[in-house]
């Protein structure tokens, strides 16, 4: 078993870095909290042992050595990044549940077969710098590295220049190490409702949502909202209004497999006497099925337009994210669940429906994710709430399903 | 007649100050590029042998004295802030046209009985410091000192502390000469397009639109795009694409006195993977009739919430900026009549659908505007343009109208 206090007191402490406005944390990627977060990790690992290897994406690679030298690493980990408004658990879990893994594994002189090695994945939240899962996405050969680097946030900053900023470009090649993972297993907080009201201990994650991101622009005519007669208005947000209700329909139209929301938006000039002139928003669409998944995508695709031309606007579509619903390894899947059955924990089979770096990472190697209940189902939020158990219970099948495929 | 060409250069002369970036200029009150602004203005007017007062809420006043030591003043004037991407003739043509004014008076050897005062009102556009037509609504004692003081802008800098960063704050009273104003026009684009539809040189403003601003807080529940199920979504900005909708559907109800858009909207926290767990917007309604507009306000008030309780959120709607519809004052009216027919320009009454300082000035003196046509009707867009032409018959009958009014 590994010991659920020092995880809790690890995540705490972590949380002191970035700190939110109302108790989560606002430790978005590669800002100085980052870089701060990531030197923490970095001390910690090192006292338990470890040595550090960064990539060119800034990952990072805890490595704790195995006894057989051809065996290839089994990997832990998540991200250390958060939302704008994060909670202290979303992806900090998966990362000091594995660290936490190792340092059970040094107080038991327990010595594996296979190298462990620990990772930080650089941006998975994609606030900033879409998409999400960025740099897992990059190390999968998803992305090339120039397309990433090229990313810029809201004021124009971008991945590459941030990255140097904060310090973290390492020196590996970024995905030079992709076939040589025997492994990878990443804990995770459920960030939805369903472990808690299943009164589950553990989900076996099977299978991911896919997703697609749609950046829209909507161009119509600035003028004044006093004086232009409203048949000669051309207004950019009352087609936003009406995209948004779009895309609310064709997820509840494809009903319980499927969601769909706008979470962000720009308004130019988002002046209260000026009708505007152009909107840009990305609307978001998730499901497991891929038909589905597509299919609402070609809805939006075929009536935005026609919104637009109803209100004298012209629309640009452009894909800002994508990832196929995902299968998890047959035999990752199955470690996690015998792991959580000889514990004593319950378990069921969970589908995941936020993106993960596991997701990439099972492009490349053999993967799969253990999920724990969060309250109320709620994350993305700085109100994001685990128990201590709940953390402990994902941490010791994590440690059992590692053990199990690292070989003692 | 007045010079049109030199009233055209300053024009041209202003614009470089605060350039917007497309062609017009954002020079938004309280900016350096304000302060810029004035100074210029103030340069020109002692240039034309005028006097300068600024009073506690930065309103600029230039007088040119007249030959009766008991008359009052006849004032000219409008503003010289802009929106952010705002044009080159919305405020600035009143009060350079009010300068020109003097000019030719300078040119002709005019004296006039009455003094005359061209005014330059601080912050009448409201984009940063909410509401619209502030100082000259304070200096007509419908708003306090104080509360303008207060008024933030989005960084939470407040209008008091940035009228004296920019080094605006005057020694009079505000509102101290506001019993003492014999009569004021204000000259102003149309920023709609009837005058240009109807090829009239000059619109005679007998009446001005009511407005109600309402600032709307629709409160949801931040969470996780991807594993929140549809069901369980308090998505804050479905409610506001609703309520856009809405306040399109009222004013399209009371076609064609009415108009209804909202401009302005702050989404949080503004990100991609995150149901918007609230949204702040102010909701613009205008027309020239009382019932009408009042009407609008109380059916959006009483729908708003439903459509709020429907998705699970909260509303809160607060009074943002108000006028009611205004009356013009019979005799600047008609002086502004007989001057455009005195000319030869073709005229024709007209409603403006816009707020302007004279609204509130006619509170407490008698107060008419002219109107000149803007290609388009296009305003609050830095394409907003003009003919010199235009520009030319507009500043004569305020010209003539003022002759008449001062008294020679
Ligand atoms: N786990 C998580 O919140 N990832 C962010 C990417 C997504 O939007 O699913
Ligand atoms: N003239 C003008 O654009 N004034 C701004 C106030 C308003 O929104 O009507």
């Amino acid at each position: 078993r590994i010991n659920g206090d020092r995880l809790w007191d690890s995540l705490m402490d972590m949380a002191k870095i970035g700190p939110g406005v109302a108790g989560g944390n606002n430790r978005q990627t590669l800002t100085d909290a980052d870089s701060e977060g990531r030197k923490l990790f970095q001390k910690w690992c090192e006292e338990a042992g470890m040595t550090m290897g960064v990539d060119t994406m800034g990952n990072m690679f805890m490595t704790r050595p195995g006894t057989d030298p051809d065996a290839l690493p089994v990997y832990m980990g998540s991200h250390l990044d958060t939302q704008p408004t994060g909670g202290k658990y979303d992806g900090v879990l998966g990362v000091l549940g594995g660290l936490e893994v190792v340092r059970s594994m040094n107080d038991l002189g327990i010595k594996t077969k296979h190298p462990i090695v620990v990772a930080n994945w650089t941006n998975e939240e994609g606030t900033r710098f879409a998409p999400a899962m960025l740099a897992s996405g990059v190390f999968a050969g998803i992305h090339t590295q120039d397309w990433a680097y090229g990313k810029e946030d809201a004021e124009g900053k971008t991945f590459g220049d941030e990255l140097k900023r904060i310090g973290w470009v390492g020196d590996e090649e970024v995905g030079a190490r992709k076939d040589k993972i025997h492994a990878m297993f990443e804990l995770h907080i459920e960030q939805g409702p369903i472990l808690e009201a299943e009164k589950k201990d553990i989900g076996v994650v099977t299978h991911g949502q896919g997703l697609w991101w749609l950046q829209v622009t909507v161009t119509g005519r600035e003028s004044h909202t006093g004086s232009t007669p409203m048949p000669m208005r051309r207004n950019a947000g009352l087609g936003m209004a009406r995209m948004t209700e779009l895309v609310h329909e064709i997820a509840m139209n494809h009903q319980p497999a499927a969601v769909g929301a706008i979470g962000h938006c720009d308004v130019y000039p988002n002046s209260r006497n000026v009708i505007p002139g152009k909107v840009v928003f990305t609307a978001d669409f998730r499901s497991p099925n891929q038909d589905t998944l597509d299919g609402m995508k070609a809805e939006f695709e075929a009536k935005a337009p026609k919104i637009a031309e109803e209100l004298g606007l012209t629309v640009e579509i452009e894909e800002a994210g994508h990832f196929d619903p995902v299968t998890f390894d047959a035999d990752c899947v199955t470690a996690i669940r015998s792991a959580a059955e000889r514990l004593g924990y319950s378990h069921q089979n969970i589908i995941s429906g936020a993106g993960h770096d596991a997701c990439w990472i099972n492009k490349v190697a053999p993967t799969a994710m253990i999920m724990c209940p969060c309250v109320d189902g709620l994350s993305h939020n700085e109100a994001e709430e685990i128990s201590k158990d709940w953390a402990t219970a994902g941490a010791d099948v994590l440690f059992h399903a590692v053990l199990e495929t690292a070989g003692i």
